[in-house]
Protein backbone atom coordinates (compact mmCIF):
# COMPACT_ATOMS: atom_id res chain seq x y z
CA UNK A 1 0.00 0.00 0.00
CA UNK A 2 1.55 3.29 -1.00
CA UNK A 3 0.19 5.98 2.52
CA UNK A 4 0.55 8.75 -0.49
CA UNK A 5 -2.56 7.07 -2.58
CA UNK A 6 -6.18 7.60 -1.24
CA UNK A 7 -9.04 10.21 -1.83
CA UNK A 8 -9.90 11.13 2.08
CA UNK A 9 -8.23 13.83 4.21
CA UNK A 10 -4.88 12.75 5.57
CA UNK A 11 -4.31 13.92 8.65
CA UNK A 12 -1.03 13.56 10.90
CA UNK A 13 -0.56 13.54 14.60
CA UNK A 14 2.75 13.92 16.29
CA UNK A 15 3.58 13.31 19.99
CA UNK A 16 6.73 14.95 20.37
CA UNK A 17 9.87 14.04 22.60
CA UNK A 18 13.53 14.38 22.32
CA UNK A 19 14.24 10.53 23.25
CA UNK A 20 11.15 9.01 20.99
CA UNK A 21 9.13 11.06 18.97
CA UNK A 22 5.18 9.10 17.84
CA UNK A 23 3.83 9.59 14.16
CA UNK A 24 0.53 8.41 13.17
CA UNK A 25 -0.96 9.14 9.79
CA UNK A 26 -4.40 8.41 9.25
CA UNK A 27 -7.05 9.14 6.20
CA UNK A 28 -10.56 10.21 6.63
CA UNK A 29 -13.07 9.59 4.32
CA UNK A 30 -16.27 10.47 4.97
CA UNK A 31 -17.12 8.83 8.23
CA UNK A 32 -14.98 6.16 7.82
CA UNK A 33 -11.30 6.31 9.18
CA UNK A 34 -7.91 4.39 8.52
CA UNK A 35 -4.45 4.30 9.65
CA UNK A 36 -1.90 4.46 6.73
CA UNK A 37 1.20 4.58 8.68
CA UNK A 38 2.32 4.84 12.84
CA UNK A 39 5.59 4.44 14.36
CA UNK A 40 8.14 6.44 16.80
CA UNK A 41 11.42 7.84 15.93
CA UNK A 42 14.02 7.10 18.58
CA UNK A 43 17.08 8.78 19.08
CA UNK A 44 20.34 7.86 21.36
CA UNK A 45 20.18 9.61 24.45
CA UNK A 46 24.13 9.38 24.39
CA UNK A 47 24.52 11.70 21.64
CA UNK A 48 24.51 15.54 21.38
CA UNK A 49 20.89 16.94 21.79
CA UNK A 50 21.01 19.30 18.46
CA UNK A 51 22.08 16.02 16.64
CA UNK A 52 18.96 14.21 17.87
CA UNK A 53 16.81 17.10 17.25
CA UNK A 54 18.01 17.01 13.48
CA UNK A 55 17.50 13.08 13.11
CA UNK A 56 13.66 13.60 14.41
CA UNK A 57 13.40 16.68 12.17
CA UNK A 58 14.87 14.62 9.08
CA UNK A 59 12.93 11.40 10.07
CA UNK A 60 9.52 13.70 10.20
CA UNK A 61 10.18 15.36 6.62
CA UNK A 62 10.68 12.53 5.10
CA UNK A 63 7.45 10.51 6.58
CA UNK A 64 5.81 13.86 5.77
CA UNK A 65 7.06 13.70 1.88
CA UNK A 66 6.19 10.10 1.61
CA UNK A 67 2.68 10.20 3.16
CA UNK A 68 1.27 14.11 2.36
CA UNK A 69 -0.75 14.87 4.95
CA UNK A 70 -2.88 17.99 4.74
CA UNK A 71 -2.70 18.54 8.60
CA UNK A 72 -0.71 18.49 11.43
CA UNK A 73 -2.32 17.77 14.81
CA UNK A 74 -0.10 17.79 18.02
CA UNK A 75 -0.73 17.85 21.80
CA UNK A 76 -0.72 21.13 23.39
CA UNK A 77 1.20 20.53 26.70
CA UNK A 78 -0.03 21.86 30.09
CA UNK A 79 1.39 20.03 32.79
CA UNK A 80 4.97 18.36 33.28
CA UNK A 81 6.54 17.23 36.66
CA UNK A 82 8.94 19.96 36.11
CA UNK A 83 10.15 23.36 33.86
CA UNK A 84 12.59 21.34 32.39
CA UNK A 85 10.76 18.24 30.68
CA UNK A 86 8.47 21.11 29.86
CA UNK A 87 11.27 22.50 27.72
CA UNK A 88 12.30 19.78 26.49
CA UNK A 89 8.73 18.20 25.15
CA UNK A 90 8.58 22.18 23.72
CA UNK A 91 12.24 21.48 22.10
CA UNK A 92 10.81 18.93 19.60
CA UNK A 93 7.57 20.15 19.13
CA UNK A 94 9.43 22.70 17.60
CA UNK A 95 10.78 20.37 15.50
CA UNK A 96 7.78 19.40 14.48
CA UNK A 97 6.22 22.07 13.67
CA UNK A 98 9.03 23.65 11.93
CA UNK A 99 8.90 20.31 9.63
CA UNK A 100 5.12 21.04 8.93
CA UNK A 101 6.27 24.51 8.05
CA UNK A 102 9.17 23.70 5.58
CA UNK A 103 6.43 20.96 4.35
CA UNK A 104 3.46 23.49 3.49
CA UNK A 105 1.40 21.60 6.57
CA UNK A 106 -1.06 23.64 8.69
CA UNK A 107 -0.87 22.75 12.43
CA UNK A 108 -3.21 22.26 15.03
CA UNK A 109 -2.65 21.85 18.34
CA UNK A 110 -5.00 20.34 20.76
CA UNK A 111 -5.46 20.14 24.73
CA UNK A 112 -4.75 16.77 26.15
CA UNK A 113 -8.40 16.32 27.53
CA UNK A 114 -10.06 17.06 24.16
CA UNK A 115 -8.03 14.57 22.62
CA UNK A 116 -8.75 11.83 25.61
CA UNK A 117 -12.72 12.75 24.67
CA UNK A 118 -12.45 12.78 21.38
CA UNK A 119 -10.89 8.99 21.30
CA UNK A 120 -12.76 7.51 24.88
CA UNK A 121 -15.18 9.78 25.24
CA UNK A 122 -13.61 10.87 28.76
CA UNK A 123 -11.88 13.93 28.64
CA UNK A 124 -9.67 12.27 31.97
CA UNK A 125 -8.99 8.50 30.06
CA UNK A 126 -5.89 7.12 31.46
CA UNK A 127 -3.16 5.89 28.79
CA UNK A 128 -4.03 2.36 29.13
CA UNK A 129 -7.39 3.76 27.75
CA UNK A 130 -6.60 5.82 25.48
CA UNK A 131 -4.17 2.95 23.45
CA UNK A 132 -7.20 0.46 23.15
CA UNK A 133 -9.21 3.04 22.10
CA UNK A 134 -7.11 4.29 19.24
CA UNK A 135 -6.65 0.30 18.06
CA UNK A 136 -10.08 -0.46 18.02
CA UNK A 137 -10.92 2.82 16.34
CA UNK A 138 -8.50 1.79 13.65
CA UNK A 139 -8.77 -1.96 13.57
CA UNK A 140 -5.11 -1.97 13.91
CA UNK A 141 -3.58 -5.64 14.13
CA UNK A 142 -1.61 -5.02 17.44
CA UNK A 143 -1.55 -2.63 20.08
CA UNK A 144 0.81 0.32 18.83
CA UNK A 145 3.56 1.74 21.10
CA UNK A 146 2.55 4.17 23.10
CA UNK A 147 4.10 7.31 21.59
CA UNK A 148 2.69 5.82 18.28
CA UNK A 149 -1.25 5.27 20.11
CA UNK A 150 -0.89 8.99 21.14
CA UNK A 151 0.12 10.56 18.24
CA UNK A 152 -2.76 8.07 16.30
CA UNK A 153 -4.94 10.04 19.26
CA UNK A 154 -4.21 13.57 18.01
CA UNK A 155 -4.97 13.08 14.76
CA UNK A 156 -8.27 11.37 15.57
CA UNK A 157 -9.28 14.07 17.46
CA UNK A 158 -8.88 16.38 14.76
CA UNK A 159 -10.73 13.68 12.29
CA UNK A 160 -13.45 14.27 14.91
CA UNK A 161 -12.85 18.40 14.12
CA UNK A 162 -13.20 17.68 10.29
CA UNK A 163 -16.74 15.58 10.89
CA UNK A 164 -18.28 17.99 13.30
CA UNK A 165 -17.44 20.82 10.30
CA UNK A 166 -19.04 18.74 8.12
CA UNK A 167 -22.36 18.02 10.49
CA UNK A 168 -22.34 21.72 10.76
CA UNK A 169 -22.24 22.31 6.99
CA UNK A 170 -24.62 19.98 6.27
CA UNK B 1 33.81 44.89 8.23
CA UNK B 2 32.83 41.15 6.71
CA UNK B 3 31.93 39.36 10.52
CA UNK B 4 32.85 35.82 8.71
CA UNK B 5 36.96 37.61 8.76
CA UNK B 6 39.19 36.72 12.01
CA UNK B 7 41.74 34.65 12.65
CA UNK B 8 39.97 34.41 16.80
CA UNK B 9 37.47 31.50 17.63
CA UNK B 10 34.06 33.13 16.95
CA UNK B 11 31.20 32.31 19.25
CA UNK B 12 27.34 32.92 18.53
CA UNK B 13 25.05 33.40 22.13
CA UNK B 14 21.05 32.67 21.73
CA UNK B 15 18.81 33.94 23.76
CA UNK B 16 15.61 32.00 22.31
CA UNK B 17 12.02 33.24 22.10
CA UNK B 18 9.21 32.34 19.79
CA UNK B 19 8.31 36.11 19.96
CA UNK B 20 11.78 37.23 19.90
CA UNK B 21 15.18 35.26 19.73
CA UNK B 22 17.97 37.68 20.55
CA UNK B 23 21.32 36.73 18.62
CA UNK B 24 25.07 37.90 19.17
CA UNK B 25 27.81 36.86 17.62
CA UNK B 26 31.74 37.50 19.04
CA UNK B 27 35.38 36.73 18.65
CA UNK B 28 37.91 35.56 21.44
CA UNK B 29 41.40 36.31 19.94
CA UNK B 30 43.85 35.24 22.68
CA UNK B 31 42.72 37.50 26.20
CA UNK B 32 40.72 39.63 23.75
CA UNK B 33 37.19 39.62 22.82
CA UNK B 34 34.76 42.02 19.98
CA UNK B 35 31.20 41.60 19.24
CA UNK B 36 30.64 40.98 15.37
CA UNK B 37 26.94 41.23 15.07
CA UNK B 38 24.38 41.44 17.74
CA UNK B 39 20.32 41.59 16.70
CA UNK B 40 17.41 39.81 17.22
CA UNK B 41 15.09 38.37 14.77
CA UNK B 42 11.13 39.15 15.45
CA UNK B 43 8.05 37.62 15.00
CA UNK B 44 4.37 38.79 14.28
CA UNK B 45 2.10 37.39 16.99
CA UNK B 46 -0.70 36.97 14.57
CA UNK B 47 1.17 34.55 12.34
CA UNK B 48 0.96 30.65 13.15
CA UNK B 49 3.25 29.43 15.44
CA UNK B 50 4.52 27.28 13.06
CA UNK B 51 5.46 30.10 10.32
CA UNK B 52 6.86 31.96 12.96
CA UNK B 53 9.34 28.46 14.20
CA UNK B 54 10.45 29.09 10.28
CA UNK B 55 11.10 32.83 10.41
CA UNK B 56 13.46 31.71 13.39
CA UNK B 57 15.17 28.77 11.60
CA UNK B 58 15.71 31.08 8.47
CA UNK B 59 17.52 33.92 9.97
CA UNK B 60 19.82 31.94 12.21
CA UNK B 61 20.73 29.99 9.34
CA UNK B 62 21.48 32.85 7.57
CA UNK B 63 23.20 34.15 9.47
CA UNK B 64 25.58 31.58 10.56
CA UNK B 65 26.06 30.73 7.23
CA UNK B 66 27.30 34.24 7.15
CA UNK B 67 28.97 34.55 10.39
CA UNK B 68 30.37 30.87 10.69
CA UNK B 69 30.93 30.85 14.52
CA UNK B 70 32.11 27.68 15.69
CA UNK B 71 30.27 26.84 19.08
CA UNK B 72 26.75 28.19 19.77
CA UNK B 73 26.16 28.96 23.67
CA UNK B 74 22.52 28.85 24.30
CA UNK B 75 20.83 29.34 28.10
CA UNK B 76 19.73 26.37 30.03
CA UNK B 77 15.92 27.26 31.26
CA UNK B 78 15.08 26.39 34.67
CA UNK B 79 12.23 28.23 35.54
CA UNK B 80 9.10 30.02 33.82
CA UNK B 81 6.07 31.94 35.14
CA UNK B 82 4.16 28.46 34.09
CA UNK B 83 4.50 25.23 32.03
CA UNK B 84 2.96 26.71 29.27
CA UNK B 85 5.70 29.49 28.71
CA UNK B 86 8.78 26.41 29.29
CA UNK B 87 7.02 24.66 26.50
CA UNK B 88 7.04 27.79 24.03
CA UNK B 89 10.83 28.33 24.97
CA UNK B 90 11.70 24.77 24.22
CA UNK B 91 10.11 25.35 21.07
CA UNK B 92 12.17 28.06 19.80
CA UNK B 93 15.78 26.79 21.45
CA UNK B 94 14.59 23.49 19.98
CA UNK B 95 14.50 25.32 16.41
CA UNK B 96 17.91 27.41 17.59
CA UNK B 97 19.65 23.76 18.42
CA UNK B 98 18.24 22.32 14.92
CA UNK B 99 19.70 25.46 12.64
CA UNK B 100 23.46 24.59 14.42
CA UNK B 101 23.39 21.07 14.28
CA UNK B 102 22.44 21.54 10.26
CA UNK B 103 24.97 24.07 9.98
CA UNK B 104 27.62 21.75 11.56
CA UNK B 105 27.76 23.57 14.97
CA UNK B 106 27.87 22.00 18.27
CA UNK B 107 25.70 23.41 21.35
CA UNK B 108 27.17 24.45 24.98
CA UNK B 109 24.35 25.04 27.34
CA UNK B 110 24.75 27.18 30.02
CA UNK B 111 22.88 27.88 33.58
CA UNK B 112 21.68 31.04 33.68
CA UNK B 113 23.52 31.70 37.40
CA UNK B 114 27.10 30.61 35.13
CA UNK B 115 25.93 32.92 32.73
CA UNK B 116 25.44 36.06 34.84
CA UNK B 117 28.44 35.21 37.30
CA UNK B 118 30.98 35.01 33.79
CA UNK B 119 29.76 38.47 32.81
CA UNK B 120 28.78 40.05 36.19
CA UNK B 121 30.62 38.01 38.13
CA UNK B 122 27.62 37.40 40.61
CA UNK B 123 25.13 34.60 39.60
CA UNK B 124 22.56 36.42 40.90
CA UNK B 125 22.63 39.39 38.87
CA UNK B 126 19.86 41.11 37.53
CA UNK B 127 18.78 41.73 33.73
CA UNK B 128 20.33 45.53 33.79
CA UNK B 129 23.61 44.90 35.76
CA UNK B 130 23.71 41.73 33.02
CA UNK B 131 23.61 44.56 29.88
CA UNK B 132 25.74 46.92 31.31
CA UNK B 133 28.52 44.71 31.87
CA UNK B 134 27.95 43.61 28.69
CA UNK B 135 28.01 46.64 26.45
CA UNK B 136 31.29 47.48 28.58
CA UNK B 137 33.08 44.32 28.45
CA UNK B 138 32.44 44.40 24.76
CA UNK B 139 32.69 48.78 23.98
CA UNK B 140 29.56 48.73 22.60
CA UNK B 141 28.44 52.11 21.23
CA UNK B 142 25.08 51.79 22.89
CA UNK B 143 23.18 49.43 25.03
CA UNK B 144 21.69 46.63 22.68
CA UNK B 145 18.24 45.03 23.13
CA UNK B 146 17.85 42.84 25.54
CA UNK B 147 17.51 39.41 24.50
CA UNK B 148 20.42 40.42 22.07
CA UNK B 149 22.33 41.42 25.31
CA UNK B 150 21.47 37.84 27.16
CA UNK B 151 22.72 36.33 23.87
CA UNK B 152 25.91 38.25 23.93
CA UNK B 153 26.08 37.31 27.28
CA UNK B 154 25.66 33.04 27.01
CA UNK B 155 28.34 34.02 24.25
CA UNK B 156 30.90 35.67 27.07
CA UNK B 157 30.47 32.99 29.27
CA UNK B 158 31.55 30.39 26.53
CA UNK B 159 34.55 32.69 26.45
CA UNK B 160 35.19 32.56 30.00
CA UNK B 161 35.00 28.51 29.72
CA UNK B 162 37.84 28.90 26.18
CA UNK B 163 40.38 31.28 28.46
CA UNK B 164 39.76 28.86 31.58
CA UNK B 165 40.65 25.65 29.52
CA UNK B 166 43.72 27.57 28.37
CA UNK B 167 45.12 28.29 31.71
CA UNK B 168 44.72 24.79 32.26
CA UNK B 169 46.23 23.79 29.62
CA UNK B 170 49.84 26.28 30.62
Amino acid sequence: MNPARGNGVKVVGIDPGSLVTGYGVIEVSGSSVRALEYSVIRTNPRDPLERRLAQIYNGLVEMLERCGPRIMAVEEVFYRKNFRSAVMIGEARGIAMLAAANCGIAVESYPPARIKQAVVGNGRAVKGQVNSMVSRILSLPAAPEEDAADALAAALCHSHTLSSRRVQLR
